[in-house]
């Protein structure tokens, strides 16, 4: 067990490393949002991308420059300097440089091997490339961890060799040494053997790291193996995102280390927000999130049949594994689901209202919650649409509009365009507006706004940034619910509604209004605010 | 490195523990099939299921008694009889006889606190139950497996009790003692220690196993290190699945066991039908499979990038823990943008196609691919497009049919439903059809294979049995072009196709067009060899 030593650093590669997971695809939109997630979790490291790589990374960290987060470092990824050059002349740099980030992550080749296939160079030109760009980056005042790629495989076939990598990088300035598993297939006990005769090699110098994935179905074990034999600095993923099988689950790493172990990776109270930052990453990823997920999952804390659930509420401790609450995830009880008055709370919460326990309002919210909640409305990144529903329970909505119909003509055949056509009433007086657009929900968007801007001429500065569809239930094929995202602006704000059908014309309507709705309250609330509420936006 | 006794015994439980799975329902054929394909797969032990629980388990092993298993065991599971009863009176066990197994798996209490607060009996009479039970059951002939229910708990908690419940089951003939971590939040430290005393403090009178479930996401890494420490039977499940978070997958614990660790579970023939059984078991569970598995899983192997692919081909081990082959997998070449010509190469051929590097259908189709790119097309994860693509440019993609074009109305203020409406044409004869749909896409489905089916009959059979949205380039709202994934099935096969355009309408169109040419493509394919190429389908 740590006592003194017992801090440990969390560094998420979501954004880097996570992207990298075969079918997902961030915007510099989602890039961001997720960012000041994890800012807010309080991860220490927030690895944002490989600036210079590609147009959305260099866009990314331009973005933070202007915006900071909070508390996080955000760190800069990028390789050794290319053989044979000088790391001044090195073009990456001056992005790596200009991403202006204090932090900068170099990753080097710890393999003979891969030196020599890989590169085409030799084993000193590695060496000094490695020890050149960490020197280089030391020297413009950047602090630099060091990566060593394909380390496990490499010690093990040149140990002598892959030593000396870490050498160079320590010598250099490197003021973390992070072993990676690239390959992703070494098992804990060899791990913790190497990770041992590192951390005796190195002297306990230089910190160490570890940097594992998933191919052997044991990454999350190997992080805690590494810990356990004198690793610092552990980097991962939310929800375990990645190339192949994936990298370390930070969502299981962390809890195993701090409530199983002893260390300390979080404060307790960001601790308790893992579920909830685990979800919203996935949907922003538009993701399905693993119900079934140690410690984050839906199924977690799922218990079945009478005996036992009596038993697990009189005596939890000796059914499950440690206590839900901790990481803000709830047990559920599968056969009479109760969600909970404190998860409703503990929303309201979130979203700055204060809601006494003992207002009948609660109950209600609860329940419609549930209902929603089964025909497969989710609220964990549609923050506005539930706003409006704990708004709609304590008797603060206001009806801006009245809803009459929609209808949606598209023709391939003649035109690429679809025509969307409303009917709205405001204050008792029905209006009709058509308009056309690429597609039907952004022909749906404008005719809806055309039909309210002269009521409401705020509306003219709303426009859809994002869009998101999902299908539930997907062995039911196109036959399934739809679920829609939408995200909204009034060119300084953004919020997310959700819709829910079996026609994704329909679930698309419902976000769409919601949307405009939403941003009709924030323009009122800037002028009185409402029901003791603050509003929160992304 | 084991030697001389390095085999291990399988033990298989996805038709008892496994469908404990929330959302995880197996009808008696489902599980029927499931075991025989277990049989086929060469596992030596089959759990079968609790016998007397529900008809449906009854029933299951009259009918397995009727066609027996080739040459697995069948075993049946039950737990101890109850508190102050003789164990001949036990109803519980004339079911479990009536299955007419030779193995039986006895669960008992191992953890004082569930003796007295759940079974509210006292701990002599825990004892008796455990002894009484298997003696009774040896006397009827039958051989036992005794399941330590909540071990490593109980262990902790009281270990000079565990032990003796153990005493108690090998006394009274038992010849397994497994160890099972029923809440499954042991880290594989703890599982090293325990099961190194319990081997220490039997003195390897009777051989121990394993049973662990994934709430601290560790249940592979807690199997090993269990077996590393003398344990000789894993019991676990096919794609670990099981309640709550899981149990320990034996689609991960073989292959680190036999082809990491040197052990023996499956003949190596084996082996590599085990992504073959992952999938079938996923069919049948009709669960999405995890594409991200480690060892079975779709991505488990797939690379992405120009220069990584030519150097995974020159030597694979440098960038693979394992050859994919060993366990029936593949290595995919992710098409991506950065695709170069070895990428188109590399794919060509695992679809079976010899396309040489000097013919100009190469050239053409990485053109093409790269057109389709930047227009927001994307093939990683629809295949079947993408060998579409591929037959276009050899020129040997049939035209079945040609597209006029298509209407959808859509009336939500009159009704639920979409209306889609279709023109193709087939051997230059014009077919008008129409359909009603609870969205637009299932109509315009229902509304192409009306048209279609009687120049096809096969399509019959089609039905699409996934649909993905993703908006690309989201700062521009529904205005951006969206891309559609379609999955399609003919009852047998599933294969993907891709849609893109500014409307969302039309990107289904595009991909549930694919997915039916596709479909009649593998429908041909089955009668003659098309152009020298073979066809895959996952």
């Amino acid at each position: 067990m740590p006592d003194k030593s017992n801090l440990i650093s969390i560094y998420d590669t979501t954004l880097r490393d996570g992207a990298q997971r075969e079918g997902l695809s961030l915007s510099l939109e989602d890039k961001v949002r997720i960012a000041r997630q994890l800012d807010e979790l309080g991860i220490p490291f927030i690895e944002g991308g490989w600036p210079g790589a590609n147009p959305k990374d260099v866009q990314f960290f331009w973005q933070l420059q202007e915006e900071p987060l909070q508390q996080a470092e955000l760190v800069a990824f990028c390789s050794t300097r290319r053989p044979k050059i000088a790391a001044a002349d090195e073009p990456m740099f001056q992005a790596i440089l200009a991403a202006g980030t204090r932090w900068v992550t170099i990753f080097g080749k710890s393999w003979d091997l891969h030196v020599i296939e890989g590169l085409k160079t030799s084993e000193d030109e590695n060496l000094a490339m490695i020890g050149d760009t960490i020197a280089y980056l030391r020297s413009q005042g950047r602090r630099v961890i060091y990566d060593a790629e394909h380390w496990f495989d490499g010690y093990k076939h040149n140990p002598e060799y892959a030593l000396k990598t870490l050498e160079a990088a320590r010598q250099a300035g490197a003021e973390w040494l992070v072993l990676c598993d690239t390959n992703g297939g070494t098992l804990p006990h060899e791990i913790s053997q190497v990770v041992r005769e590192v951390v005796q090699a190195t002297g306990g110098t230089t910190p160490v790291g570890i940097h594992t994935h998933n191919d052997a179905d044991t990454a999350v074990a190997n992080a805690i193996a590494a810990v356990m034999e004198g690793a610092t600095m552990v980097q991962g993923t939310i929800n375990g995102y990645g190339e192949r099988c994936g990298n370390a689950n930070l969502c299981s790493v962390i809890p195993n280390l701090q409530l199983k172990l002893g260390y300390k990776c979080l404060e307790d109270h960001h601790l308790a927000s893992l579920t909830q930052a685990s979800r919203f990453v996935s949907e922003v990823a538009n993701l399905a999130p693993d119900e079934h997920a140690a410690f984050v999952g839906r199924s977690a804390f799922a218990h079945k049949g009478g005996i036992h659930v009596s038993a697990v509420e009189r005596n939890p401790l000796t059914y499950e594994h440690l206590q839900p609450e901790k990481i803000g995830n709830v047990r559920r009880i599968v056969i009479s689901d109760q969600a909970g008055l404190s998860n409703i709370l503990a929303k309201a919460r979130s979203f700055g209202m204060t809601l006494d326990k003992q207002h009948p309002a609660c109950r209600q919210i609860l329940q419609r919650l549930k209902e929603l909640e089964s025909q497969g409305y989710q609220f964990e990144a549609a923050e506005a649409s539930f706003d409006l529903l704990m708004r709609q329970a304590l008797g603060h909505r206001q009806q801006m509009f009245e809803l009459k119909g929609f209808q949606i003509h598209c023709d391939i055949g003649v035109t690429k365009n679809a025509l969307a056509t409303v009917k709205v009433a405001v204050n008792g007086k029905d209006i009709l507006a058509a308009a056309e657009g690429n597609g039907p929900v952004s022909a749906l968007d404008d005719a809806l706004r055309k039909a309210l801007v002269n009521f409401y001429p705020a509306i003219a500065a709303f426009h859809l940034t994002d869009y998101k569809v999902r299908i539930l239930d997907s062995g039911a094929g196109t036959a399934a619910k739809t679920r829609v995202l939408v995200e909204s602006s009034n060119g300084h704000q953004r919020w997310n509604t959700v819709g829910v059908s079996g026609n994704i014309l329909e679930a698309s309507y419902q976000a769409v209004v919601e949307g405009i709705e939403y941003g009709l309250l924030l323009e009122s609330a800037t002028d009185l605010e409402l029901a003791g509420s603050t509003v929160l936006v992304q």
